[in-house]
């Protein structure tokens, strides 16, 4: 039986579609909760997807990789395929937190040109990597080792943590989480994401010298409309 | 702004490609595990979506459904969109294990030919879900309500319990868990797990007689080449 | 130093006013579900209540008592102040899964005239509780037993899986959840709930016969006013 | 059917009795493990509640919110009842890990007086937070966004993290946790924490020196009668 | 480098020592609840560890396997050490819910002489493995398969759900979990457990008749040294 | 009843094999990631087990505590049995996340010559501990206090955080776990470890310079083997 037709199993694509660099740029300045809102609240992984160190943030285009519980044979395979600006999306099959990534890998893949990982998985070297200062969005920090037995592919489409990614998508990471952007859609994206933090700080201003949003945005009516009932 | 091009909610797909029915009536006859082995061991939900009673199983054609934390208004919509031989796969754009379905949008989809639901949040009225024979998996079991305010999209690709689904594709589920076979290779997973099937009651008669499987897969040689050691 | 006025530790309030029994008699028929659909959406526990055998349900007058973990001294205490009718609401101090109750204790609490248990904690002997029909709502089922050595409380305010329950409230379980319904509106909200079912069977009747809830609901000029798009 | 006398949604209460001033601040200087075990070891809340940067601590009178799951409508309802040395109760009427909260609410809070924010849900911004040095303990940080369509209630009593609060409260967090005083007892709390902290540093010098609990407090009979064995 | 001296991986155990078959036989007849009170209150696996059918039960000696996540080669080597009246008892390198089991496997197992199988993973086929009654405790269900890349070891001590379990140990499990007891103490603890439950049947008789467990066991003169206070 | 042969609760064993001085010493200097793979990837405890503070480690020998859920009487036992150079492995017999330690059990562990703890529970007094820069591996933080009232041993086998520990083993604990080596072997790990790290610096520098690991490794030919194709 050939599994060819069946499954995308022990597949590298080498040619993908990356985002256009700008729109990679402009979204680099951005935050993760505005580039979501942008795109019209979708997009975004899983809460429990965190920077292994305080202030960890990226942005560059997605060079996916489907991995196995307990096996990392197909990061030493996804390092050869990146290019200057690349951020690694890593998913696994199943639930699995095994440290699947640690300091010579970031090596590697640094020298490649990648500007970080994702990966719905484990990582370790924890303290190494914070001192490379070598970005990293992660399930969890785990000194277990894996082994290398098992294909999986690069350049799929895959879900990590919750999230569609196809290679050459946008993947922007901060403080507040993970954001995946089409790259079809990337540069929409990005304006809109500006537009919107452009008009953010003139309702700062009004906020801080107290304002309340309910006036500000005109909610009084809604809420009274809503049923709203204000009691002594 | 126009939204329209940054996302694809508030979009409602009538026409989609259903995998053909043959392919479907012959997945409904193998088990969620033979089905995934055939397509190179993915495309399996996570294993806590569960049936919502002992013995519930289904196969159909995926319609889809993305929902918002706490509101199921887009249920209603789906249920127009529904063709007999379907099955209802509901993501949410945030965890939430609300009750976002019970008796009466079951009733309204069964009128429809649906064949059952999965969704990545939480269903309630079970007993009577469970009278009416209607299988459901789901995240949980939860009867809390929801409200109907805010726009989703139907017949969308959605990423439901960590498997991409998308329109058409068939879902099967039954006790061992939840897996997707995307439209376009539904008969050949079909033959490829109808194959599996059929040399494992062979296997079975072997093993009830006696004979390892050490023997019967002939794994000696490499157990001992990886340096098994048998010690008193 | 006095604890006394501090907390209400090693506290037994014998005397606590129950809601009438016409209206929990009431609330007895109506499920889960539409009960706290009546409140407006409150009261209900945290999913994770889930009762120890399929089809178990209950509904009485809450007797509460407030355990620490790793003790279940005061469930002997709490099963002196148990009248017919009453269910007994069992909190824990902090998050705990043993066993704090098994069939002996069930036997007690029957003879009182108790109806069930609900425990935000771990129960065992579940063969035999199931074979006695006693309902039990709980976190978990665990073998590991108890010790009695610290004082809790019987019958004041507890928050039990989330939910505030005060003496003599109403708590109803079913296969959906558990829900708490304050003495004082019992009766109100077992009209409201009563009412609530009795239009259920004719929009059942109307979706089995194929009406969509779009139509039924009338929900088409909102959804288009909210921008829903149909594609072909 | 009037839903208003079933239950207190949509509602906004005014007036409110804060704790006396002299006892919050009294409460600000001592720790929340100090606090909860003069209450006799009652009043905090689960330990998934964490600041979102480290040192944040924070100590003030409750104003609560009921919010609804993907809905932070009323988060801007209950800003206009801030006063100086407020915080914020926010509760959520089912498990959602949704971004309710950023620093645009947060300069609100902080323009009405309020020193701070626990909320049993998600927050995002949380680098601008940081930096404003706006404490907020939290259940999640999530960049997901949330809409403004359902009412919920301001000034309710209100289960938050396992804990009821009543409005008026004092609520005081630190690395340790959050914890509730009522008001009512609220000085005399704070007098008994006062006292537990004043012979800590006598003991913690005599331990440091080498002397044994065991001796300190006279705990060798306790543990014999009790069967502790010794054995070499 | 020599692993060999570093490790136990890689190592099968052939000839172990097995609990008295008349203590096991009398240990399968009393329940898990009370051996582990009889123990003491240790030796129980964690409360998540569940059978796959309701009314699942076995009692037998161990026979252990360590495996790692998402591989399962271990369990055919496993199949040839069992004899008849063994448990397989198998812990994972990692935490991991893949299926390593299904119902060929158990038809091994089976043939060999085995009861049951205890695992702190996943399983698979559960519907073949009720109709074939073959009792599974399991941490999940999941139709994921394995490998078998990995070499594991067989008969070497291991944690099983936060249990140690030593080959040839006792395992006794049913609807309350799972119990380890050491192969040295089994007769001790099968005869403790007898005594224990002799003297069951009389309190449920006296509680049946509504004699209080506080009188029952002479508990209120602790209660009220305790400080216990009844208030009216 | 004597329960004294059928459990080791309620003893204390004073004289224990520690593991040689100069083993110690050396697996301090090696990470923990490297230890476990020296001894063939196992070892590890769970990774739910975090360090309180951000560059928190720990290297010293085992002496072991068995606690009972909400009880820490058994803290004050252990501290008695340490000598310079021990670290504290704290287990529960059931899941628990009080906080059993706080500063003045740290001030006394420190003043014996411990140098650290490892809990699978939760502690308090975080912001002391971290001033202390007394490092500890914990389940949670949680303000939580505990009581005395239960025997529990010390310096008996443990299972902490799903892993075996000996008293007199060696426990290392760095920001990406906590791993057990055993007494017996380890100076051969130490050895291992250390001959591991010493040819990871080569490697690194190959990397940073652009070799892949796939051509380092010689990787290809097996890649190929197992059938990875390349596609454009």
């Amino acid at each position: 039986m050939s599994t060819q037709p069946l499954n995308q199993l022990g597949v590298v694509r080498r040619n993908i579609v990356r985002a256009d660099r700008p729109a990679v740029d402009q979204l680099a300045k951005v935050g993760v909760a505005t580039i979501h809102e942008a795109m019209g609240r979708v997009g975004l992984m899983k809460p429990y997807m965190r920077p292994i160190y305080a202030g960890a943030q990226l942005c560059g285009t997605a060079v996916t990789v489907l991995l196995h519980p307990g096996d990392n044979w197909m990061m030493h395979v996804v390092a050869e395929q990146l290019q200057p600006g690349d951020v690694v999306i890593a998913a696994v099959s199943a639930d699995n937190a095994d440290g699947f990534f640690g300091d010579l890998l970031a090596t590697s893949f640094r020298a490649r040109g990648a500007v970080g990982l994702v990966i719905d998985g484990g990582v370790r070297d924890v303290r190494d990597l914070t001192a490379m200062n070598f970005p990293v969005f992660s399930k969890a920090i785990h000194a277990k080792g894996t082994i290398k037995a098992t294909l999986g592919s690069v350049n799929i489409p895959v879900v990590c943590a919750g999230a569609l990614v196809n290679p050459g998508d946008v993947v922007v990471a901060d403080d507040d989480g993970v954001v995946v952007v089409p790259a079809a859609i990337a540069q929409q994206v990005a304006d809109a994401a500006a537009a919107r933090e452009a008009n953010e700080s003139d309702k700062r201003a009004k906020l801080a010298a107290g304002v309340l949003g309910l006036d500000m945005y005109n909610m009084r009516p809604a809420l009274e409309k809503a049923g709203l009932r204000y009691i002594d």
